[in-house]
């Protein structure tokens, strides 16, 4: 190792690589707060060219690489193990290009996201992902993790907006394809690989984005909503009159605790479901059908800029972590017709197996993408595998998916099996040995060891 | 080879493997017309059980399957090699079921893409992809090839809306992943890299696709503008005044010989550059903007279906294949700023270098997407090759891509080092290799032999 530490010194300078003791604090741990040891060294080259480099003498050395951007991932996917040599692009920052005829954005990997959207919107264009940690996570790790939010049902995900990408493959070998042309198909899709690999196939350097018109107006509803189902068919109806650029339901737990953050309580009396609908096109016409038709029983339009962020706050209730420490986050994929019941049967079983556990749901609805939270005051690692168990048993049921957004890392690797068949498990182990066979890229991240 | 077709008999039955003389002449050759060898089988599965195990026969007898569909291909994908068996899914057909409120669609591969059409209209929802061979091509080769058309500018590619895939491994594996949800991330994603692959990696058996809501109303319009540049600045100003549905180039000699072949003359005088515009907005206002700004010398509004037909009729110039036999076919993506002067200056080149060609250019202007048909009346080997190599070298220079569209097959197999980095290569001959090891999908397609 120290042979491989030299190496990796004289190829990028004191600066670029920090070892043992220098590596800092924040390198041991993503947002799930589950990351128990430091890296042995914290690599942080500033071009393609020293990640390549970098790369190649890991592979030479067999040292095991995780890279991580802005550690705000859930799921564990960035978190080191003993030995593990930690590789940040942090100092690779910065939009490179943007192309406002073809409406495009080559962006570094080490850019943080809100530094992006607002190059985005200095150039009359929308940047397509937005969520909550916009101002600390990385585009690097936003790529490799296919990063979701509530843009996603006016935009797609972060794969669908990729449209040229550079890679670094665990030799060194740099996979440049930054084109961004909308239609190639010139052989296999590498880039749909790369996008939510979480680190375990290559080192993402570069990406260009596709960028959207600015919408001309945005209205933005809070609505209080009799059940789950009136709020499907919300949606339907929403679908058809208007453009949508957010859906989100809350449940009358996620939605006290809300409010409670917040400091603002736009409905007095708690819903039984609360709706924050956001639009291309004004809402009230489709708000007043849906009151006449029992789906909505009562509707707040934002009327400033002001309004709409309180709604937004309640929805995004910052400082959760602090409120409910040690926290279990969930972030699964259910049919939409499936969803109410879903919800109705997970917190009864819940409350029954587990009486004192809060369980607070909300989520991208459009997307058919729900997140819960779990807490209980005293939350040991037993208890909190029966309930991982427990929730995510019920998602195989509804042949729903273990992780819409968040990925897999190493917190949900147990429950890969729940979504995906031994099939495509094998398929995925396939790929990875072919393009990583010393595995020495993000090890037990995603999959456990094609070698073990 | 006996014993493989006994046992592959003994499987299918006599109606799902047909052998030698039996085999159709159809499946001699797709649309590139260069097929010269009838396979020495057509296998016929009925369902994806029958498939796999066909597949697992072939995968222990090394023989060597050639994937085929409606035959609509352009780049000599689907034709056989001696020796080569045919596979066609063309029993294994049907819209298995269309789920109106998460909009979307379960087809099977041997479905014919206008019947996919139909059931999601009649389900009032708008299939995402349309081409012109709609009435023959089949969804599995949609999804192999990640058909592209004129709708891309709105609903995106064959990729982007193929929310869940199944497909049968070169060893019978079937991989399914039907879910559909539209936020999924549990591992690599598959999917992605079996479209368009060409049937190198597998046979799809079927596919989840994303619907859209049917637009309201539909406004065509055609328009004759002065140069290619206001072509370029039209589009930027279509896209920020109404959603397009279409934005198609017609070059001088493409709009005279569509116009021959539709029998019907929009414009009398031959613009410079013609371009079809379609939109969910009315496009009176824009025209007159651009008209006043000198970017539209003259616009057609279409009042009628049938105007707006007899438009569509000219830009998809049906009977061409006939009208000038032995064309050469080109699909290729160039910057969109880059364009108009790339078609001037390739014009240029042919004419210099082969005088007597005649160079028709059109296109999926908004997707960045040119078409080009070549045509001699005398059209030999070299010459087709120098012609090739002529037009691919510039393709290159402008950092293009030599198949926007129509994928690799064999016809552009020689070019594909043109748009792809050697690396790029190696990595796609790596995965091919880790998936089908013995090299029976569809082999020398795409990607030259990785044993060679």
């Amino acid at each position: 190792m120290r042979e491989a530490f030299d190496e990796l010194l004289a190829c990028l300078g004191p600066s670029g690589c920090l070892i043992g003791p220098d590596v800092p604090e924040a390198s041991r741990t993503d947002e799930s707060r589950t990351g128990r040891t430091l890296p042995a060294a914290l690599l942080r080259p500033a071009d393609v060219d020293a990640v390549s480099q970098a790369l190649a003498i890991c592979h030479r050395h067999r040292l095991r690489v995780v890279p991580q951007g802005g550690m705000t991932g859930l799921a564990g996917g960035a978190n080191a193990l003993a030995g593990e040599v930690a590789l940040s692009l942090a100092r690779f920052h910065g939009v490179e290009a943007v192309d406002a005829q073809a409406a495009t954005m080559c962006v570094r990997a080490g850019t943080v996201l809100a530094v992006a959207q607002e190059a985005a919107a200095e150039a009359g264009f929308v940047f397509p992902i937005d969520y909550g940690s916009r101002g600390s996570c990385q585009i690097g790790g936003l790529v490799a993790t296919n990063g979701g939010g509530p843009r996603v049902i006016r935009y797609g995900t972060t794969r669908a907006n990729v449209l040229g990408l550079e890679v670094v493959l665990a030799d060194g070998t740099v996979l440049s394809h930054l084109g961004g042309q909308l239609k190639d198909n010139t052989g296999y899709d590498l880039k749909s690989l790369f996008v939510g690999s979480e680190g375990t196939l290559g080192v993402v350097t570069r990406a260009v984005f596709r960028l959207w018109p600015k919408p001309g107006e945005t209205y933005t509803a809070l609505c209080a909503l009799p059940d789950a189902r009136a709020a499907t068919a919300l949606l339907a109806a929403a679908r058809s009159a208007v453009t949508l650029s957010a859906f989100e339901a809350l449940w009358p737990a996620y939605y006290d605790i809300g409010c409670l953050l917040a400091k603002t309580r736009p409905f007095a009396a708690t819903p039984a479901v609360c709706i924050l609908i956001e639009a291309e096109q004004p809402l009230e016409a489709l708000l007043e059908t849906a009151f006449e038709d029992g789906l909505v029983e009562d509707a707040l339009m934002a009327r400033s800029y002001a309004d709409a962020r309180a709604f937004w706050a309640v929805r995004e209730a910052a400082g959760l972590d602090d409120a409910l420490p040690g926290l279990m986050n969930f972030d699964v994929s259910i049919e939409l017709q499936a969803m109410p019941a879903f919800v109705d049967g997970l917190t009864a079983a819940i409350e029954n197996v587990f009486p004192g556990t809060r369980s607070l749901f909300f989520g991208h609805m459009g997307d058919g993408n729900l997140h819960l939270i779990l807490h209980r005051d005293e939350m040991d690692a037993p208890t909190a595998h029966a309930l991982d168990e427990l929730v995510y048993e019920r998602v195989r049921g509804e042949g729903g998916s273990v992780s819409a957004e968040h990925g897999i890392g190493t917190l949900k690797r147990e429950w890969l099996g729940f979504s995906r068949s031994p099939a495509e498990i094998r398929t995925m182990q396939a790929i990875k040995s072919a393009l990583d066979p010393h595995e020495i890229m993000n090890p037990g991240k995603l999959l456990t060891s094609c070698q073990s």
